[in-house]
């Protein structure tokens, strides 16, 4: 459903950076230079009216002379000079452009008037702008660091299902480049800008495209067309989970966000109501947020109400039940067979009722093989399980990670992993993760995470349930 | 308040361990070996009627053959033959003891019969005891480590001012090895165990008169006598923070916590509704106990109900604000004089309404004035400041952090930080962190912990006005 011309956002085969400095100070500088130190294997275009190359690339002197079909123009020339530059764009052909020039609306009156004439010489030129006043893109799978960002390391860029869309420019840069230093699949950056001209549904409708996104994230401060957006996400979220965080959701909040981007930040309550209605999963916070989206990105949906926690020590069982309840996940009774194969396979202090307490010093073997126990229940959709200490000697506890992967990959039901213990199990989490089994630091943040896979499967199956036979 | 015979318990001058034991796969052995690994200089006394030596320390056969005063038994025997050794300890003159041992109350009836028979000599040989079926205690202060856990190193623990109480062991256990292994000054731990004799609120009372602790952090299903800790807390508060994650709050959770501890959980509201009378903080689960813990440990408490948000770029503003108004924090208005400072030190588009939100870009030096300059407006009581990205060149970043240092030092006001970013930055919030600088990963939390504080402070205000004058 993206306009055709948004198509080469994210997957440019040639990009050209007009406005490419030789001069380190310039933010030209600066957005040439992410492209060049990354890995990017299409053609970068520098375009200055006064250098040959720029940073070993040769450079035009203007957009007009660019060798070849240009996919995206990323634009950082002084803001009056925009408008022209845009209309040059159309000239050569190049539909899409990122303007991360800044002295646009953001700036008062004057810079209003400018943002308009931008739009106006867009419209005419028949080139969609996404900006002004934006940090730019990233696609790790391509190896493009579209930005002006001095976070975000071009090299070794990580793919990732996941992407993010963020009204705030430096914070999405500064999100990215957190998520890209502790492997959270983060691999697509959108940075919105003004939005004079695409917006972030036009943006997330381009991510609904885009075959390797598997979830979206947006950190937003307000929508720019409601009902744009609702038909947009209550089509998209058929398909692809969508996470927000939506900030600005106090008065004063808002007053902030409105002197930030200018968003109307509108009624909290009519936003909460739009999302429960399109199947938008909001989160509290971005640390929420990328709970939820781990979860979405490795595990498959529950297939209904019906769980079971499974713990080596009474408290975050507790806990766990704690959230449970208050999240609405049921925790289902283990059917008397199931009840027989975990008495045999435990102490005979060990708990068999939901939630399943083994108690300390269980083997990695029998841990696996409790763990199968439950996913073979028909009543369970999904496990919570927690684990607590267990990291002495370490080589047992590689066993019972081996062990939980071993069981894991041979069901198709979620499991989420909480582990509390000393640094050294760090690794050990490493590799469950790598291994696409989210472990989180406590049982609580698990059981949410479960509750927006739950939320999100209800919805899904509503859906089709609608569907015209 | 602590009854006199408790005060060993949390800096013994000679332990005796009665079941220590030569054979590596016993707990007898693990505990003797983890008080042997660590720095204690107090005396260590194996007891082993079988042995001359456990762990190259010359052991004797009965606690009453034991050198000199014991001020601390650690008991591993087995659970029938706990009461008479009560009874030699009783003999012995030993007024503490801590019963490991497992299989009392909470394997069933006979168990509980055991347990009964364990109180009477207890009472009968004048021994106070903590437990049975506990994990033990650590003290990093002496370097002890008299626990069966296998996940706290004994080597090098980190001394702290924050202390825990922990009705579940092994996740205390795993809890306070988190904690050390990232630095979180939480030096204490004591494990409760089925608190036949010795309750959560005699643990309290012992850490109220421990100099040493400063934030009490409790992990409990219950309260094993209302009244008692209501009295406990509602004065042991007035001097010192005591932060809770009270777990079994739902239905299930109650249940699943009668059969782990047999603690009644009761109703959540009454617990709920004690906590605020007695000042109690109460924390949503460990997550935020220990960021609340770490806030207490290091800042000055807010004078008053004035707070500003200082940041680099919107969004964090922004969540900051939502959070401060979900809070009940006030937001308050920089005065004219310090807004013309403001304006002087920032570029013309940075917002000097709070939130106060610089621009990214900005120099150290600048970043350094700025937040003195809050700092020094009278109705502002408290700075939550947010830095995104900020670290390239690292160096800068670097500079940065002396800046914030230097000016927090000037000032006795709680400021308390976020930082969003790469990898890279990491050791520098270590460096602040050494500082007593507390960094969180998001605004809202950093909101939710300054929250934590101005309670604690309005607590601490009201009740020096009730005092009879």
């Amino acid at each position: 459903m993206t306009d055709r011309a948004l198509v080469p956002l994210v997957c440019p085969r040639s990009v050209a950076v007009i406005g490419a400095s030789r001069d380190p100070k310039k933010l030209g500088h600066v957005a040439t230079k992410n492209i060049v130190d990354g890995e990017y294997s299409g053609r970068l275009l520098p375009i200055n009216p006064e250098a040959d190359e720029v940073l070993g690339v040769k450079a035009y002197p203007s957009i007009k002379n660019g060798e070849g079909d240009i996919d995206l123009a990323l634009i950082l020339v002084p803001a009056p000079i925009v408008p022209k530059v845009i209309e040059e764009c159309g000239q050569k052909g190049v539909k899409t452009a990122i303007v991360i020039s800044a002295g646009f609306r953001e700036v008062g009156p004057d810079g209003a008037e400018l943002e308009r004439k931008l739009v106006e010489a867009a419209r005419k030129a028949g080139v969609r702008v996404v900006g002004p006043n934006c940090v730019g893109m990233v696609n790790a799978s391509i190896g493009l660091n579209a930005t002006i960002s001095r976070v975000i390391s071009s090299k070794g860029l990580k793919k990732g299902g996941i992407a993010l869309i963020s009204q705030s420019g430096a914070f999405g840069a500064a999100m990215f480049s957190w998520a890209q230093g502790r492997g959270l699949s983060l691999g697509k950056l959108l940075s919105c800008g003004n939005m004079c001209d695409v917006d972030e549904t036009d943006l997330l409708e381009v991510l609904e495209d885009d075959e390797e996104t598997r979830v979206i994230t947006m950190y937003i401060e307000g929508v720019k067309n409601g009902r744009k957006f609702m038909e947009a996400t209550r089509r998209i979220t058929r398909t692809k989970p969508i996470i927000v965080t939506k900030i600005g959701r106090s008065a004063r909040g808002a007053q902030a966000a409105a002197s930030h981007t200018g968003a109307m930040a509108g009624s909290d309550a009519i936003y909460e109501a739009v999302f429960k209605q399109t199947g938008v999963i909001r989160a509290e916070d971005t640390t929420q947020m990328y709970d939820f989206a781990i979860a979405f990105q490795t595990q498959p949906l529950p297939k209904g109400n019906g769980f079971v926690i499974l713990t080596n020590t009474g408290g975050p069982g507790v806990a766990a039940a704690d959230a449970c309840e208050a999240q609405g996940l049921n925790l289902v009774k283990i059917s008397e067979s199931g009840k027989k194969k975990l008495r045999e396979l435990l102490p005979p202090f060990a708990s068999v009722a939901n939630p399943i307490d083994t108690t300390p010093g269980i083997s990695p073997t029998i841990w696996g093989r409790v763990l199968e126990t439950l996913l073979e229940e028909e009543d369970v959709y999904g496990v919570i399980a927690n684990i607590v200490g267990y990291s002495r000697p370490i080589e047992i506890a590689e066993e019972v990670v081996k062990a939980f992967m071993a069981t894991v990959k041979k069901f198709s039901k979620p499991v989420l992993f909480s582990w509390t213990g000393e640094k050294a199990i760090d690794p050990l989490i490493g590799t469950l993760e790598e291994n696409r089994i989210p472990v989180y630091p406590n049982s609580e943040r698990a059981v949410r995470a479960m509750a927006a896979l739950l939320e999100y499967e209800s919805l899904v199956k509503q859906h089709s349930g609608n569907r015209p036979r």
